[in-house]
């Protein structure tokens, strides 16, 4: 679980799994991290931290249908395995941004599995593509 | 388009992107697709289907949560892109079952983008496990 919420938490953890373009401070209350994409970007305020075990962020900055929507992370042990349960949550409609954000999430969920285990992850530009969108 | 309503109607094409253990009927209206994987499956029955653009299944047996949901595939063309817009809607709660299935939806998306890409998906027992319900 502690190698996960580092994947979490440190610029270089989240530059490995989601964007190489990872910038600012995840390890605190207030902090503020800017992901950066070919096509655009992130800022995310970190809400609430609870080592080893949950990471809440809220969007400040990005796309009009992100903001102001809530990302969470709630790590549980369940034997060998740490469970990552992940919420993107707060979209105001189910529209068809949202519906790729969810399938790319799932693509970058992997990335940071492989990260973990493997010690090495695709992140952006190394993602894979799912779309038109990206 | 063709080649994705193909792998969503033909016992090959399912067989090649899911689960390799897939009998039954796709392309018929009340036909049934019988699923089966490692740990359990799914029987489908067919309630729509608009040759090239859209496929609408119902769950009519597998695990209690499932049961009485809709899967619906609707294909569209932008350029050089087939998007496949999925949905799997009609869960009763946002179980964590629900969540496993979200993300367990998406590698298997991938795969069939693999298939259709490069003649080669990812079916169970060959998919990418993504925890500890696999």
């Amino acid at each position: 679980m502690a190698e996960v919420y580092a994947a979490l938490t440190t610029v270089e953890g989240l530059a490995g799994w989601w964007t190489t373009d990872t910038q600012g401070d995840g390890d605190d209350l207030g902090g503020v991290l800017r992901f950066r994409f070919g096509a655009g970007g992130f800022d995310m305020k970190v809400l609430d931290l609870d080592p080893g075990k949950r990471v809440l962020w809220e969007v400040v900055d990005g796309p009009e249908e992100w903001i102001g929507t809530e990302v969470a992370w709630n790590l549980d042990q369940v034997d060998d395995h740490t469970v990552v349960l992940f919420h993107h949550r707060g979209w105001k409609e189910p529209v068809e941004f949202m519906h790729h954000c969810s399938t790319k999430w799932a693509v970058f969920l992997m990335s940071l599995k492989s990260l973990v285990e493997t010690g090495t992850g695709a992140p952006d530009p190394h993602d894979v593509k799912i779309d038109n969108w990206n």
